[in-house]
């Protein structure tokens, strides 16, 4: 079911509702970035969407079957899309297009608008779904447990699809890497097969790794900036990651915690052999290369949003820049900003102690 | 009201149990320790009881009133002292034997047992009132809310009396810092005149603070540990804490947390101006100078349990050993070690994410 | 001296090559920020000159001697500015423009370049001479030892000199913020004496800092995000850096390294009391309040880059957003951004265990 | 070549000057650990000597030839014993006692002194070999990098072995654990095949950890110290270590830095899903058990100084107490505590900003 090109230049597209705001890259390229936060509304009434659900649980399944019942009954205009895994789940409901796995790349010619349902392991699905550019705007419930990329409780399904199909509604476009594996003399590595990578690379939601994995001696990395040297790490690993990955294995790591809004990348070393390194904040405009140095004894694990994708051996390296496919993620449109929400009650960011004295010296009564 | 020597010979003390362990101090001076956890025995039912009340508190007050209707009754032969203020609180209890602030040095000679009512501060300031000798057993109540150095309810005080005045009962020794500063040429600083340092230096619980105060100038502290200089600190202050001193300031600066019986000392630089500063863990069997530097632009506020003592200049220092007077607090017999559970409660340590998820890299479900 | 308008209008300014970037507040007010790093040229040639020369440094006078021969040899036409300070250690020359400390709020007007000689401390000084409003740009001589805001040995004169009067030159725009001390109610503070509060608050290179300074209770303060509860700090201060700051007071109290075009702010507290307090990076595009809470035992001191501007009582707070005034530092045309350089060879970066094995698990060889 | 009973009682010891301080455990086994440092005399002159060469090194191995010439020359009487490698590199000298892979239990009944020759590395392939039980006296020598654990240069060789042989030599008994796999009922695990696990358990140097290796899900592990819950870690890996291996794989996971006298153990994990999780240090005299989680989704790999030894599945645990087998680890007389040397040579510990400015507020001039 290919679309005519008719089809396609009439998809309806969420855009910011006020005048658009270029960033120039610092490069000869020339690229545009989406600003991170916006009022958007829909360029014509959506009439795909794609439904993303959890697989392997009985509650997000059966949930999953009120939603499709809400979306058929309310909105049967509405062509859904989803994946194998979810017809099998449903087979009460007939009209559902499928996309099998070797037809993926389809999807984003066919989809409008993304639901998912599930925690945010599901909304890194969606990122891979769409690996290789443009992804849709993405609405994301939770069952009920919190997340950092879950704004909307199933409960309020109704009002929040309602509210997301007609517009105007806020979106946060989330930062993701565009990385490329390159050879020593900077060929794209074509080896790493299970990621085919483009000509805009592998985009990547919270962060590219480089590991040890169980291969013992201890990754040695180059990290570049812009083409110029900034360190060695001798570490179990070293990653970069975006705002939105700085509280997943950044955070682990020990890097800082980030807005989703702000525009830098985080490159943060994983147990390194150095009293001395910290988190290195780097602006969104630049280009990182991260390379397995002469020195590494073994080869290094490249990992993608925690997914292996192959291994990097001296002379190799991965290339990493902003990509110009963030994921939009549609928020409440009350309530404020849901990541202050999330650090204190997710993370239990600065809890105090509990006898918290404000005595002097730590010396509590 | 000075005892005989007579009397004092015959000073009931809680003694351990099983053998004493003998420690051999590596300097020529041999001192003796003793065990850091031991079953007590009193060698004479004790006679005498030191009541430490928080000041200015409403709820204590009346709860202290409680405590002396309790004491006054059930044990009629014990002679109660009491600091000014609680006698002052208290007027309708005639037999409290008062202790002005000028008579403080005699308190390690009559008494036998101290009770507590109030926060961990209350057992600071124990600590400050025997802060030049033997300290006797404290038996710490909280009037509810948690703390590292209180063991027992106030709703627990006619049982815990019970077990502490018949005995055998659980001691913890908590390690204190003996600290004497000494000018450049090493004689005893006098010109700190808050703080009466005899032979025994002065007895800290917490931990000994060098640091910039109000004064603008950073800190410059040569830190030696037996005589061999280990580091010099460019910082807003540097700390010398003990195990016990682990969960106040030191925590704050980002040190450690140690078990109350481990016997080292923790030395830790407060915003140093370096990348490569970690806390140095030092065997209690040592000696800790803390040197102001010749580079230093302004004098060092000296603080010790975050109560400030004098100004340290250029060359002089505060010389830190293991006190040979820990502080005895009295445990409970049954529930396990109380530090475990105050960690877990009090600091939150190591409270989980929310959401932590068990999947590969940082990446949820 | 003051200048006729027609002479102000033809100010001579750098001006960015290429077409200016905009970005556009997510407030209501529109602010245009110039772009990070851009290479420049000047709408006219420059015919006035700021000198500022370290005070009380002998080394640095006789250098300024040379300076001022060089200037007054080479460019007979530029106008030379100068502070009472350097007037008088430089008797011989009598043609300098002498700013006395009342009449400072003219150097905006004046001055279309700057050349300084010391230390970073230097910059730092032009950025307080500039507190108020637009900074003209700073071409930066050190003596020799290096800093991050040095990027040329005074070795270089004649050639920076040189290059920076005829352009064009490359500029890399120091983000500054604009924070402004405010009453419970909202009102800017005019008690703050030393300070001139204007419409644009006082514009700060390194860091806005909240700190408990020789006041003994712990500073309790609020931390806002564009008008939303982030935490609360129990600390002995916070502090809200620039990426420039990153590498100052900021990294002490243990925050990361960013780079200075990174559009963001850093928040990160000192010896905060609790065990998950991370520095918080935060989109330069939003607005900071951080509120001394009603909690707050004493009030806190209120710092500037450093200096201490006043006291904040329970209520008060400051607010600090980007300034549309960031100091425009001249660089080098080659050899790599001096950023780079600087974190590994001022702050030894990451710098390796010198006997660091590339064996499994820590165990060398 | 199995001693008489009557040769091994007359195995000659390095034992202490000093009267040996005991410490009691607080278990109901009694065990006798030897004094942490302290100044030694041979009981009877050692006859045998175990040669410990660092294998596939050109440079080691010529200079163990020299090493072989000064000791056939010097002390034709000692009889040297060395593993095959050494044999196979030095076939010149026939009258090494080769010690096979098979025959290594032997090792402990016939040496009397270790040399070696190598990295630090090479020590803890001592500790390994003598990794079931008492370990003779080690004298460490480098070929000119520095170690830890190598306070002798090889130039020094003859000095540092004529005063070796004579005695009394200074004699750093450094800490090991003893550590058991066990099944969830609390059996000796003998699958653990590499490992052959005796009453004592297995003798580690540095640390043991568990990790989850190239193994994706994270590793959950209950941390237990003398039979109480002490928290559960949700991380890469969760290690114990001495205070020799505090400067090892402890330190890169983010550990302080501890004197190797120090009786304690250091609990740090690697990466984990806690924004407050900080080192633990425990008292030397408890025992601590890692449990694998029932709530972990695969097993964990359990290293000991870096080497894998097993897998544990979900219930199954390693118990670890000090080891009644220190390595006692010959010192040099004069020059102070090499540790403090080693933490600033090798670690560059509190390299201080180059710039490192002591003006207020972290700016410098």
């Amino acid at each position: 079911p290919t679309p005519s090109l008719e089809r396609l230049s009439k998809r309806a597209r969420l855009l910011p509702s006020s005048p658009i705001e270029l960033e120039t890259s610092s490069s000869s390229r020339i690229l545009s970035f989406p600003p991170s936060h916006a009022l958007s509304s829909w360029s014509a009434p959506p009439r795909t969407l794609l439904l993303v659900q959890k697989p392997d649980d009985s509650r997000v399944r059966s949930t999953m079957e009120s939603v499709l019942s809400h979306l058929t009954t309310r909105y049967p205009h509405l062509r859904l899309i989803v994946e194998p895994h979810t017809a099998r789940d449903h087979p009460e409901f007939h009209d559902l297009t499928v996309v099998e796995k070797e037809d993926r790349a389809l999807l984003g010619l066919h989809t409008e608008l993304i639901l998912t349902l599930g925690g945010d392991g599901t909304v890194l699905h969606v990122s891979n779904l769409f690996g290789q550019g443009e992804c849709p705007p993405v609405l994301c419930f939770s069952m009920g447990s919190l997340g950092f990329l879950l704004p909307f409780h199933i409960d309020s399904l109704a009002e929040a699809l309602h509210t997301t199909l007609t517009g105007p509604v806020p979106v946060l476009n989330r930062m993701r890497l565009a990385c490329t594996p390159v050879s020593a003399s900077g060929e794209v590595l074509d080896r790493c097969s299970d990621m085919i990578v483009g000509d805009a690379g592998w985009q990547v939601m919270n962060e590219v790794t480089l590991h040890r994995g169980g291969q013992r001696p201890l990754v040695v990395v180059d990290a570049y900036f812009d083409g110029q040297h900034l360190t060695e790490a001798v570490a179990d690993g070293l990653l970069l990651s975006t705002p939105t990955g700085s509280t997943a294995y950044s955070l682990a790591a020990g890097g800082p915690i980030s807005h989703p809004e702000t525009d830098a990348f985080l490159l943060t070393p994983i147990a390194p052999r150095s009293l001395s390194f910290r988190t290195v904040i780097l602006p969104g405009r630049g280009v990182v290369k991260l390379q397995v140095s002469d020195r590494s004894r073994a080869p290094a694990e490249l990992l993608v949003d925690g997914r292996e994708i192959c291994m990097l051996h001296s002379g190799e390296s991965v290339i990493i820049a902003k990509s110009p496919f963030p994921i939009p993620c549609i928020e409440r449109s009350e309530g404020g900003n849901s990541w202050v929400r999330d650090i204190n009650s997710l993370l239990q960011f600065n809890v105090g102690f509990r006898n918290k004295s404000l005595a002097p010296g730590g010396s509590g009564d």
